[in-house]
């Protein structure tokens, strides 16, 4: 059943010892999204917790380092940012889901209550919600959703964002995110690591299709040769859609099962959500996501030209 | 003698003929302040024109591409976030300057009247004064205020952006500025020429100090090289900062005559304009310019050493 902010918020108010699931290969928004509702719900006086499959990279340490774990036997579950059951990774069915707060077009609808608004992140619902709640924002709150805003719009950049998620940037500065701080972080901050695999990912690029579309493929061999690993992909994406005449950019990246992940990124010209679900993915317009069952070559092949069919439709 | 923006605009709104100047090697910042005011003088009837020494680079093309040139003998001069009489290079001392519109601390006060206001970019500010001057906003001029406020900001990314800048640019956002397309355009196109460029200028990346300092050279070679030219070589700077641990950044450009120009980039640690001062040069507080009158190597030494005394006293 859809929701609004005041029904979602109405719903919060009443429950207690609240589980808070972020879906897996974490991102800022959800994260954002997961500890900004998790300290409204803690200063109100509930028990709450944030749950993800898989360690939390240490980049994202700030929204959570002084937040004591709490134990709890689960009462009400929300799922934030999160589009699909499958993108809980390992935590997929290990709960009932009671709600989920999301702004992915492709969400399936599978909590009992969804709060689903077209917004670039899922962190500017979340400030009207925490609104709504009544909770008073503390700096750490307002960093923990500016960082979801900031880092689902690229800083701010792509098209998606709106006079509105300007706005709400406005106000979460004002009640004291660390703006400069957080961008730096998460935008201009490259570890070794990262600045050698980058360096091979460049270097893997091809084009296809008149250069329009790009592929960048990461293999397990160079996690290996460079000390990175999936943890550091998130910046390589949009790489691919940087160069002039591309407009169909992915990264596909070799699990270490010899399957593959690609993080697909499009101008307007082709629907990137609908290009993943071709392959059983999801995701926006513009940025999207999907696995793969084979190996990295014939993974980029069935791309290559299921990409060349959509733009092939583009004329 | 410093005037407000009240006191701005009713100069201004006295006056016609106006020539606006801007400053050499031009940014995003000061042709947008330039043609926003330019076309809010051209509303109320006023001739007026904007120049700069040199031809625009192409990629601000839609910032001026609908407005027809006009010929007049200037009766009053305007210059635009040009901080220095010697920034405007070759159209340094061609005309009396009455006015001075601009956001630099270092601004020397060498205009009859000065607007100087402490804000991330000029167009902040000439927003407020075209308010001011009851002009009626349009597309164009929102979008060449807001591209002025997302270059000077790093897309909002700096330190220095405040709420301010952000509730600005979603006011511009709904005065019609065309965000996605104007930040594709300035920070998402990698022209096939600069492509080659960056890759030349992160190979030439050295580390000083500690892997304090870090320095990009960029000589004559690598623009007959790659097809390139100084025009592009403003993302270059960011480069240097982005690395883990960089406090000191530059990129120090080859100019034909063997001389050398830096642009420099430095985190709270170090004031990048007090730096360029031991050079003749200035800025802000994080980015900044100078000129050498040497060659480059020379250049690139007497920058670390310079720097390196700069960082021996952060400790």
């Amino acid at each position: 059943m859809r929701i609004d902010i005041k029904e979602c918020a109405r719903i919060l108010s009443e429950k207690d010892d609240i589980l808070i699931l972020t879906h897996s290969h974490p991102d800022g928004d959800t994260l954002g999204c997961g500890f900004a509702l998790c300290r409204a719900l803690l200063k109100m006086g509930k028990f709450c917790t944030v749950i993800n499959e898989a360690e939390i990279p240490k980049k994202y340490s700030f929204l959570y380092d002084d937040i004591a774990p709490v134990r709890f036997k689960p009462a009400y579950v929300v799922a934030v940012d999160v589009a699909t059951e499958n993108l809980l990774g390992d935590l997929e069915g290990k709960y009932h889901i009671d709600m989920c707060i999301d702004h992915h077009g492709t969400n399936t609808e599978y909590a009992d209550v969804l709060l689903l608004e077209d917004v670039p992140a899922a962190c500017q619902t979340m400030y009207y919600v925490i609104k709504e709640l009544g909770a008073e924002f503390d700096d750490r709150m307002a960093s923990a959703l500016y960082t979801g805003l900031s880092t689902d719009t690229g800083c701010f950049r792509y098209a998606s964002t709106t006079a509105n998620t300007y706005r709400v940037a406005a106000e979460l500065i004002e009640l004291g995110a660390e703006n400069g701080k957080i961008n730096r972080l998460m935008f201009e901050t490259k570890t070794k690591t990262y600045a050698l695999l980058e360096r091979l990912a460049l270097e893997s690029m091809a084009f296809y299709d008149n250069d329009r579309i790009a592929v960048i493929t990461v293999t397990q061999e160079m996690y290996n040769q460079t000390g990175s690993s999936e943890l550091e992909t998130d910046a390589l994406a949009p790489l691919t859609r940087m160069v002039e005449g591309v407009e169909i950019g992915a990264v596909i990246k070799e699990k270490p099962d010899g399957t593959c992940k690609a993080s697909i990124r499009t101008f307007e010209s082709v629907n990137a959500a609908e290009l993943a679900r071709a392959f059983g993915g999801g995701g926006h317009p513009q940025a999207s996501a999907c696995r793969f069952d084979c190996g990295i070559e014939e993974a980029r092949r069935r791309f290559v030209e299921k990409g060349s069919e959509f733009l092939s439709k583009v004329e």
